[in-house]
């Protein structure tokens, strides 16, 4: 039988999940559930980017010698440091006639899972991409299994546009569903309070979108927190947040009083898209008793949240922000169609890199 | 203003939580929101007493030295390898007349925030320690602050037996959170499915008691997973579970298919309590969807978790196990009285040790 999660393209350690293995088959050859993708570019995430960037000084040979080493030592993309990946587009080459995922050959798409799980050939040697941005213009082949999940980008939006949504559309979907459970409790408790949101890392991608989600879903007041003045201006200027403060997240002190003033309450739920380490006590400290902190950050460590939160006697439900939820491509894509600021933020950040 | 959370206690670096500070003011005048415990014993944590033992060659004098050193230099007892710390019992000597804690003079506590935020001071130089043990007898004094927490050792059980629930008392507690909300929602939207939970590490301190907090809270169905045949036979025999099977946590696919044997359906809540790297991806795949994951192991990678749900395209929700809940204390010592079968495995791993 072949396995709708890929191990049977698990070369070692035998037995392992593809995401835990070493080493994937890529061989081109697809099962009858499996589809193969023309390549067209990668997305590093940034904790993978900002890692081989600050590793090799910003050098971009060496960067794209050592993501080609991976690669091809690995069969997938996986940066052996931070444990991540990133997602690809690309253009469906062929489907297996057993593959559930309902993709048709000439599709253009974006992966959903993560590369640290998709086996991935390179064939043009990255030759285009010069190190400075974390999407690598790229020529090569990778395999979806049964159960992985891929989206057809919209004609209506670039596709850069849509493949940076795309990327952290988790984060805006798992955000929507905690807000709308606490105004959902509070409503059936008859508790009046409005609902306080604090995104940490407002104005980048996953925040900004986060952001817009809360407010859609029932948040009553919303703080963006940000490191400088410059991401304080834009993310003023896009009008997504009911308040925009600059704050160190890594000062817990300076974090949860920055927050608190700006709500006038500790956060209700407070999301954490900043990928620097060492955020997770600020975070919980800028939490209401009761609240919940949701990580997105894959700089997260589960030590520091997890005694962090035990040392401050912190009574707040700490979730593994999951980057899958049913429905969360078209979501992350409605929300920047329908919010110009978010949009505004995104080709900013787009004309930028 | 004198910090809940202890701010004021720190001297160096200055701004930044007890926790992370590098050196505590201990001194024994309280302030109104704080208690002076007259210190009993402190139990070093298990990686740090390992640490200490190894780089002295279990040479008890010089592992006292050394602790006493640290305690002197840091005014709290943080291995700076490890970064870990421990808990202590004593008793308490003075209240401040704002402390929230509930405390009495004269009652005897165990703390359950971590020495490595206590200001602690040393007055009999540790002369009754000879190293051989976590457990130092002390006496001295530490600082308990406005948000520290502290249980009172009951008088009707062990203390060695109080200490061992305390020390995990998170799980147990945040365990019966969960399932109650599964419950509750299941109720109300008229949905008659039982509510199943497997609890990896089923036969250990926190893993039993978590096993009787599901059933208590209304699991329906729970399974208790376990490395060995000699701890199935010992969770066999406690009877807090309705099924015992034996699997090997890291292995994703061998422990999701005993779960969902044992269970007939994947887990509604599962519970990792086996401080083993690498049972995320497993967990996530014993889960249904829509399900829970709740992770006390303190092996738990983030990164290994919010990627292997999201290459999985695994719908649940996974959680950061808080060492603290309100009432946490007390949930596991009435559990432990009141379950005979989790009170049998305690008492057995006690008399082990």
């Amino acid at each position: 039988m072949i396995s709708p999660v890929g191990l049977h393209r698990v070369l070692e350690p035998a037995g392992v999940l593809p995401q835990a293995a070493w080493r994937l088959d890529a061989s081109p050859a697809i099962a009858p559930n499996e589809v193969r993708i023309r390549v067209e570019r990668l997305n590093l995430d940034a904790a993978s980017f900002r890692q081989l960037r600050e590793k090799h000084g910003g050098d971009g040979a060496r960067m794209r010698a050592e993501v080609l080493e991976i690669i091809g030592a690995r069969g997938k993309m996986q940066n052996p440091v931070t444990g991540s990946g990133g997602m690809l587009i690309g253009t469906v080459e062929e489907t297996g006639r057993r593959s559930p995922l309902g993709l048709r050959v000439g599709d253009r798409v974006a992966t959903l899972v993560s590369l640290t799980l998709t086996p991935l050939a390179v064939a043009d040697g990255l030759a285009r991409w010069d190190g400075h941005s974390e999407q690598i213009p790229c020529d090569g082949h990778a395999i979806l299994f049964a159960r992985s999940i891929a989206a057809v980008l919209p004609a209506d939006l670039h596709p850069e546009l849509s493949l940076a949504a795309l990327d952290v559309c988790g984060a805006p979907a798992l955000t929507a569903r905690v807000v709308e459970r606490y105004v959902a409790d509070r409503a059936r408790e008859g508790d009046a309070r409005p609902i306080s949101v604090a995104v940490i890392g407002g104005a980048g991608k996953s925040g900004s979108l986060s952001l817009v989600a809360a407010r859609r879903a029932g948040a009553a007041r919303t703080v963006g927190v940000v490191p400088v003045a410059g991401e304080r201006d834009a993310l003023e200027a896009a009008g997504v947040a009911d308040a925009v403060v600059v704050a160190d997240a890594r000062d817990p002190v300076a974090l949860s009083t920055a927050v608190t003033t700006a709500l006038r309450v500790p956060a209700d739920v407070t999301v954490v898209c900043v990928d620097v380490p060492g955020c997770e006590h600020g975070a919980v400290l800028a939490t209401a008793d009761g609240g919940t902190v949701v990580f997105f950050s894959m700089a997260t460590s589960f030590a520091a949240a997890a005694l962090g939160a035990e040392g401050l006697a912190a009574d707040v439900t700490m979730l593994v922000g999951n980057g899958y939820a049913p429905g969360h491509a078209e979501f992350a894509l409605k929300l920047l169609r329908a919010e110009p600021g978010v949009r505004g933020l995104f080709e900013a950040r787009l004309a930028a890199d």
